[in-house]
């Protein structure tokens, strides 16, 4: 995290919006995906969105909202 | 998703009200149907609705109203 | 959906009131009955309500208040 | 539901206090007892309670106090 | 429930104070003790504490803090 | 608990601060530390952690910090 | 815990910022890193990421923001 003046972990989030991330749900599935935007709840717009599963892509959406109580983390891709 | 300058996932769905989707709950259930509308707790109103598992459509039933909380996400079909 | 300016899912569900619906729980059990009448916790009174699984009749109770946190779908029947 | 100008769920279960009533839990397990009394986030307080799994009675407790976030549903009995 | 002119389920529960109870979890323990205090989140503080498990004392703790999500119902014993 | 004018179960956790304690979690796994400080949603700090598992240790810690919600129970050691 | 003038976790949280830490989840993953920074609702923005099984390194990813309420325990590492 080059930019170390960063408060909170909204700040983090900002910091990579529009770019290549991936989502872990708590199921174990992986979306890839451009972070479009985001809400104070974790709910989350993807961009070009592939589902992944034990590293194999399971599926394609191109956009795809998924709602955030399902998210266990957000990491740059 | 065409029109970049979307604030937030709730301008996400904005745009595709009234158009076919895809919403897959938790359990891996699929249901597929026409957008009608929806609230802040991601309560979802479907017309037109076929539930899929594995691919396949296991019921339809019209209209149907979907609980927010067993939503993972919703894309365009 | 006949009249389509409804604009929220509480707009849905009050069109279907005093109709037989289908109310799906997490648990994959279905009832079946009137839709006496809900809350905005999706809390519902049911009448004449019939419980299936699998396609079959388990039970029927009558009259049965559903909590609103169990619910997955419901659907006019 | 005689009375049919119940217009809340909270209404259904006014009419049914003091009536002996089946609650069932999420996990199955039913409670059968007099309802003496609830509260706005289905605490429920039986008298003359008894426990049935599988349509068994597998305890009685007199009274019992059952907090709401495991109700599934209340039916009189 | 010998006064019946308790109103809510909390009249319940203070009539009970100092008195031994059960407090079932979710998970199917027993806790059996003196019901020292609650609050209004179902936090329960015991008293003189028996863990039981399938009717067979597991453990024993004097003064136990019981988290109330966690119950599932409370009952003289 | 000697002193039996406590309220709430809150005044049960103050009287407890600064001495060893068990706390469960919903998973089965105990923590046995000194208690250091807690807040109103059980968040609790704990000094000297060790976590047990059936009665083993099967790690330590120093200081930990446990999320409220995923606690059981508090009890004295 | 040397400063024992700490009065809530909040505090024994902040005294642990920007140094590594293990974040384990309910799900018995455990995340290894440096504590970059979190807020109220535990969220957690960790830099120098690494994911942890049963003891072995299974990922890494520099920067991770882990949504908090899927956090079990935070300790120094």
């Amino acid at each position: 995290m080059e930019n170390t003046n960063l408060k909170t972990p909204a700040d983090f989030l900002q910091k990579i919006l529009g770019k290549p991330v991936y989502v872990r749900l708590h199921s174990g599935i992986y979306y890839k995906g451009t972070l479009a935007c985001l809400d104070g709840y974790m709910n989350i717009a993807l961009e070009n969105t592939e589902e992944l599963y034990e590293g194999k892509v399971t599926n394609s959406y191109g956009d795809a909202f998924i709602r955030g109580n399902n998210v266990l983390y957000i990491s740059p891709a």
